[in-house]
């Protein structure tokens, strides 16, 4: 486990399968043909489906929550900017950096970014505060 | 349908069941005990698991993506505040409101923010961003 406090940087790769997009799909109703329909996103600049913003940033609260810091992390605030499209089977590296923390608070605010693991080039990137009774110094 | 254009407010009533939660959980890989264990959030100051900030947030790419504009929205910026916790079953209603429209881009930003349903207050508020080609005035 990375230790948390300023300036850490934490990484994690990850990938979505074509099945977590419609398992997103189905949990928050969001059934946007360009996520799910194939022949509706060819005729998008996209080309072909393209994940949820909103599941590629699912990222974040899975490492927050449970890695960096970790369990018992309470989210306050997140911005989201999507730069380009995530699409399926397809390696992202998510990266977390925290830029402040404010012990008495127990707060942190977080860079996070998702980069695609095989150009670089960002696909998603904000900030996250956060809360966390380890969040001490 | 509400007609989507500048200063338009449309409304939509939602609640999450635990069984939802548990299907953010394991499709984002965020199983944070503050959303799952009823022992640990027990111990936190909220009593009892409360629902992923993220997942509350959902209802926004649901309805943006579906309903408001709807079918072929993509998602481009979205900022979250996470005010108050969030429960299951649960009544809660989004109120979305468009604060400014670019014709030319065709963008949007909308105004984001899910409230309790019986007491009215304000849990998560962000804006969104977002393009579609319908947007043209």
């Amino acid at each position: 486990m990375t230790p948390f406090g300023l300036n850490a940087v934490h990484r994690h790769t990850f990938r979505f399968s074509q099945a977590d997009v419609e398992a997103f799909a189905r949990v928050t109703g969001d059934d946007n043909p360009l996520h799910l329909d194939a022949d509706f996103a060819a005729q998008t600049p996209f080309k072909r489906p393209i994940i949820h913003g909103m599941l590629g940033a699912g990222i974040f609260t899975k490492v927050l929550g449970t890695e960096f810091p970790g369990y018992g992390s309470v989210y306050l605030k997140q911005t989201l900017e999507f730069l380009r499209p995530m699409f399926v089977d397809t390696d992202y590296e998510a990266v977390f950096t925290v830029v402040s923390t404010n012990p008495e608070k127990h707060t942190a605010e977080v860079s996070t970014e998702i980069r695609d693991a095989g150009t670089g080039k960002v696909t998603t990137k904000g900030v996250a505060t956060l809360m966390h009774k380890g969040i001490v110094e």
